[in-house]
């Protein structure tokens, strides 16, 4: 790949890791465009549904400098008319001559856009890299279901609080602060009635304790217990209930959640282990021992050790005293 | 650092780790020789108990070529003469006019070899790095006991075993060599008398089925039950018993132990845990939930969460699946 390409394509996955958390149920693609003299003029994400793709935010920043550029895109350009013109049209329009994309679109309405392009007289590369930011948006239209998040904070040992069930601070701050940064890309937090019933939580990602962000996630809480004149900050913030997984599941994806992260319960997490959708797994472990406690799950996946829950190791990082293990679906 | 000392100290620290497991109640110490003429000309471990020293092996396999050589050591250079003559004395007739060495001799009876060294004319420097093959004897010197790993291997929810009592092959082949390769660097393998009359081990460092390691760690049991008529193995094989801790780790001491392992089970590990005497966890993390099982420890270490037994977060490292978490106590 030459040196601009490979700029240019930092500065894609840059701006579609950006848009994050902001743009189901489309995906956040960035883009990025170098003029025919070979300079980046114009780098942009995915805006929230109904607004302009990647591409276009890009050309658009570029202005006149697209004649005989080059486009370099996280996923394939769409071919479809949907709320805004397919992108493919756009950079044909606009005078681009060669388009890398990574990954292709494998959303059947919106695919074709490298055939149209090349169609058109432009060159097209597909790229053999992966786009994180994509990644759960990739795995939800592959499922037909939301891409599922499942998180706990835990000692070495695995519990989730101490037997009187305290729990504050059981991970360090920076691993708190990693957990609000995520929750701000995703498209739903969901918890059990358990938890909303004892914990009263707000289920908004703080970045700093003063200024809130101003697109907060989706708050759901799946269970059939009545949570009136429970959860207080939930009933103040707006809220989202679903008597079981499956129902909650099938709703969120209607209304356009690609990703979502679960955040407990042990009996909610028991329940998603049991239905088989956990496809990602993020552990916050802190360097503790407690001995007995309440775990990260609330019932045996099964008697013996061939039943176990098995995942694949993806990524291992430090949090200050804390680890983050990151794990994936085996399938 | 110059670049030949730098050189003659990775050949040093290398003959040190060779050596680990050998020498209590000796530290592992390695040593190198560079000739006057700038060439590395001999490297030395420190041989079993009553054997020679590092300095002394590195300084034979240079033969004539240490007049006015310079020699590299993990450890300051004793100065006693104890079953062996004392290292400062041999530098100095062997026409060594520099000596780097890494960490002080904590040993009251053993040091002033640095000064030794400078009131004979030779320049003496200390190094500021660590040496892994050491931390452990630094450490019991200054506890004055034993230094104690505890191991497990567990699941990412703290399980050593299921329900029913399996557990082979919780971790992968990658963990279990490198528990096999740990277990050969200790000065002894300790367990519960609930493991020994269970599982029938063997408490045997086994790097390939075939042919086992000729030295092989002491294999001690901890508890007041009778084993007679159980655990076979480990009567064929030899073995130490002692009704509990504080009891073993006295007479460990005093036979020489220095770096100890305790793998369990939960009981034993518990006690150890309560007795505040684990330094370092090592735990063989594998990527699966249970849900239930057995934990790692068997008693909570308190009711609330300011009770955990807390530690240090040193090392973090990938095996295959698994993941290897290394902590040392907080202190
Ligand atoms: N330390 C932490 O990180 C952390 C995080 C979260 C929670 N917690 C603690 O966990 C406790 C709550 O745990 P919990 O297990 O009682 O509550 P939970 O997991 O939050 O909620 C359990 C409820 O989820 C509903 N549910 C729906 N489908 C389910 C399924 N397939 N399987 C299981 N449950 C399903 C049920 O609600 P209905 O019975 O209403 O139908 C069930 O009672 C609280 O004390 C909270 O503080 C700790
Ligand atoms: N999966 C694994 O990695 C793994 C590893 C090891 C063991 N295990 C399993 O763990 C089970 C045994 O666990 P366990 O807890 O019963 O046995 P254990 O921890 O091996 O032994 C417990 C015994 O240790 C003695 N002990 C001495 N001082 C102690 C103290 N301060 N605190 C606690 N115990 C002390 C007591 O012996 P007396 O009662 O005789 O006085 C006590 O009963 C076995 O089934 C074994 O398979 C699994």
């Amino acid at each position: 790949m030459d040196d601009r390409i490979g700029q240019a394509l930092a500065a894609a996955i840059a701006a579609g890791d950006q848009v994050r958390g902001t743009t189901s149920p489309n995906p956040p693609v960035g883009a990025a465009i170098i003029s025919a003299a070979g300079e980046l003029v114009g780098v942009g994400g995915t805006q929230p549904a109904g607004g302009a793709h990647a591409e276009i935010m890009a050309l658009a920043a570029a202005g006149e400098r697209t004649r005989g550029g080059v486009a370099v895109v996280t996923l394939e350009p769409c071919n479809h008319r949907g709320r805004t013109g397919p992108c493919s049209h756009a950079l044909v329009e606009a005078g681009i001559r060669q388009v890398h994309y990574v990954h292709s679109d494998p959303n059947a309405q919106a695919a074709g856009g490298a055939e149209y392009l090349r169609d058109h007289g432009v060159e097209v590369v597909q790229l053999s890299t992966t786009v994180p930011a994509l990644k759960s948006w990739l795995s939800a239209l592959r499922l037909g279901r939301p891409h599922v998040t499942l998180k706990f904070a835990q000692t070495l040992d695995g519990f989730t609080a101490a037997s009187d069930g305290s729990s504050q601070w059981i991970t360090g701050e920076h691993s708190r602060r990693d957990v609000h940064r995520d929750r701000l890309h995703r498209d739903a937090i969901i918890i059990g009635t358990g938890t909303a019933l004892a914990d009263n939580p707000s289920l908004t990602a703080r970045l700093d304790e003063a200024t809130p962000p101003e697109r907060q996630p989706r708050r759901v809480v799946i269970g059939t217990r009545d949570l009136s004149g429970y959860a207080e900050n939930l009933h103040r913030l707006g809220f989202e209930q679903y008597p079981e997984i499956s129902v909650a599941m099938a709703a969120l994806w209607d209304k356009g959640d690609r990703d979502i992260l679960v955040e407990g319960g042990a009996g909610l997490a028991s329940g998603f282990i049991e239905e088989g959708v956990v496809d990602t797994v993020r552990a916050y472990l802190a360097p503790m021992l407690l001995g007995d406690g309440r775990g990260i799950l609330s019932r045996a996946v099964g008697q013996t050790l061939v039943d176990a829950a098995r995942f694949h190791l993806d990524d291992v990082s430090r949090l200050g005293e804390d680890v983050l293990l990151e794990f994936s679906r085996k399938d």
